[in-house]
């Protein structure tokens, strides 16, 4: 099992609207992409300074199955058309669980 | 459940003897902290560049169980110990389920 990890930070410009949208277009990815053995994404709980404002966590049974999601046009639609327009900054990795 | 996630770069002098150690005594880390739901950590796949080289996810059931874990002396022990003197970025978040 893979495990991809993202951690996202937003612009100043960024609106709720906008993040809520990201990560409703995120979840709906496990309805295209049947690769997706499990997928949460969702805004930083402010428990914590520093951190990150964005988290996304999803898991594969291969690394095949990842480059599927990760290469998918609706997933690359939702990358470039939403997160990339308001995303400064961003963090991954992948790792085998 | 809150979710929190943890990626770490290194330091050119880090050695993989010392990534595995922090690896097996991260993972030591569910049998002393009960708090502990899920725990999952371990070096970036190569997969991508311009990835972290670590990753850690942990599962809690509330944000209280989540900070015993964080401040743990047996965690924190880890840290200053093991990961501060390697580490050269970290990036982290935590969100709920």
């Amino acid at each position: 099992m893979l495990r991809h990890m993202v951690l996202l930070n937003w612009s100043d410009e960024a609106t709720d609207t906008q993040i809520t949208e990201i990560a409703t277009r995120l979840r709906g990815l496990t309805e295209v992409i049947p690769e997706i053995q499990a997928y949460h994404c969702g805004p930083d709980a402010g428990i914590n300074s520093g951190n990150h404002d964005f988290a996304i966590v999803a898991d594969f049974a291969t690394a095949d199955d990842y480059a599927v999601y990760r290469d998918h046009p609706a997933h690359r639609e939702i990358i470039t058309g939403l997160i990339a327009p308001i995303a400064a900054g961003r963090a991954a990795a992948q790792f085998h669980l």
